[in-house]
């Protein structure tokens, strides 16, 4: 009966998520002169007067997004307020407000929903966000979680992705591919202990990409720290699907091409340790591991002193025009063209 | 490994979904001072200078909302917007945006999504209400559906559900009890098909209460015509979850008892006729079924002659001291207590 009215079937596989995404929202055109962006960015952009109200939306899905067998609740409830929290960074904006929709089978006990919402508690605590409503409800099986967060930003202050400039330099907050490296050992650990429970996880000196995976961080203290070396952005989206992914969406939408350069890239010991053990190049790491949430965004070219000198803050290449491309310089000059090879939870199912 | 912490485990269904939803947020306080109200009412309601923004989400999860043996995805697309666009409206605001969060398993193809944003698009047109944002994931099985409508009033102009006085008069719009009725017939015809496939359905002369339970309006008109009288509601709700539920909301939260007169309650003959076919009690139908989505509301007692005026308005009750208690009185002129009997979708999954 679902496909009553289709006489083609069309695999949702066959788009990806970004293809997906285009081609359902295509057809909406806004209508409300207080409707500044639509979908397209980290967070909709709604007028209202001197300041603009962000608005973003993110589900989380069991055995999509998390597995309960090594995420304790706790920690996902964290992260999912956290996530959200890092779409209204993204547009240089304050989170004041989330609402959380959770749908959950009778295999939750109120006691387990208890954890998950004393994880959404303490990221409300830290970054000074309201829970202000939401909704609960059945699911037939698993859990589903979805969070809207609003914030606020001064309309002059909002920076989208779309408005990168030629010669900006490229930034980004933090190191790369932790979060990445987090999750293959947790992986890893799962496998291991389903053949055999007997054995003890082997997790100890891996505390650094552990966190990275099951508690990030929105880098909101990065807004700071640039808005009082009076620097403002160009261009700014967070990274939840890799490095390569992003810059993508911020060289395609600002209509230019750029160069990362391969030796610059922010990587940690730790992650650089465990990428070794899994004999994956950091680097690839870096470009195409997800979920790391840090800042990548491009600021004008005589701001480098400003950036250069606040810690944590790297540059890591510039922007060219369009007819350039986007390539990546490896440390021995090559150049490798930039592909989003990141997260794609609508491609995963099919693994 | 999900009861890790837990000493203790509560089975969701013994709190029920109001229960629930009070125990995981009562640990929540707003520290954001434009946050004027959160948890507990239609939309939670932020301040933005002269106007406030409210914002609103609910979930629909298959085989718990919704059955897709008998529920077009057309349909489906456009009762979910509608049903946060009433939340809005239940504020007595305008809905102007939407973000719509969705998630499914492969089952579905691209043209079955397709049908599901025709649905939320015809409903966007007719409300004028922006589609601006949301995400599209996997799921393991099934669809979930998550929105979240934004809307905006003048700060004076929100309508909460605690601000009934004694005397005033309980009126509602439309009429109550079909939607209840139309879910009934597409549960009845599903399992006549499921016992018989080659049996047609037998479906003729119930339009009205079918077109109730699949394509439920907003009343945004209804706010209209409340503004051209002249009358400003002192408490309003849209009818989701049944009339007892909804009134026991805005008495319980406005400190309040009240009278509902049974022979007050407006139901179509048609909703009258499909009880009677169910040996059902069109009072209980009106009273207890839900998704009506029309609104509840209290005004003045000298509002009486403006709102008596107004087409499709009925006043069915009012407001007294909370010693009194909320009773229906029946057409015998007997009380009744009246009882939240409504939709639960905490406790569906236990029948």
């Amino acid at each position: 009966m679902i496909d009553d009215n289709a006489t083609k079937r069309t695999e949702l596989a066959d788009l990806g998520e970004f293809g997906l995404i285009d081609h359902l929202t295509s057809g909406f055109t806004h209508i409300n002169s207080s409707t500044l962006k639509g979908v397209g960015d980290d967070a909709a952009v709604i007028d209202h007067g001197d300041y603009v109200t962000l608005v973003t939306k993110d589900l989380l899905v069991e055995g999509i997004h998390f597995d309960l067998t090594y995420t304790p609740l706790r920690h996902l409830g964290y992260k999912a307020a956290v996530v959200n929290i890092s779409d209204i960074v993204a547009m240089n904006g304050v989170a004041e407000q989330l609402l959380v929709g959770i749908s959950v089978s009778n295999r939750f006990s109120v006691e387990a929903l208890d954890e998950l919402y004393a994880g959404i508690k303490l990221a409300c605590d830290k970054y000074k966000v309201d829970m202000v409503g939401g909704d609960t409800t059945s699911s037939v099986s698993g859990l589903f979680l979805s969070i809207t967060a609003i914030g606020r930003a001064k309309k002059e202050d909002v920076v989208y992705r779309s408005t990168a400039r030629e010669h900006d330099l490229v930034c980004v907050s933090g190191d790369l591919g932790g979060a990445y490296m987090g999750l293959l050992l947790l992986e890893r650990e799962k496998q291991v202990y389903k053949a055999n429970p007997q054995m003890q996880p082997d997790l100890e000196g891996n505390d650094y990409v552990l966190e990275r995976q099951l508690k990030p961080e929105a880098r909101a203290d990065v807004l700071v720290k640039l808005r009082e070396a009076g620097v403002k952005p160009t261009a700014m989206i967070d990274i939840s699907d890799g490095l390569a992914s992003e810059i993508l969406h911020i060289a395609k939408d600002s209509g230019l091409g750029c160069r990362i350069y391969e030796n610059k890239l922010p990587i940690d010991v730790v992650t650089a340790e465990v990428a070794a053990e899994f004999t994956i190049d950091p680097t690839t790491a870096a470009m195409n591991g997800g979920e790391d949430y840090e800042l990548l965004f491009t600021v004008d070219v005589n701001d480098f002193d400003k950036v250069k000198a606040i810690n944590g803050i790297h540059v890591i290449g510039h922007m060219l025009e369009k007819a350039e491309g986007e390539y990546l310089i490896s440390n021995g000059g090559s150049l490798y063209p930039i592909e989003a090879q990141g997260f794609n939870h609508m491609r995963e199912e099919e693994k």
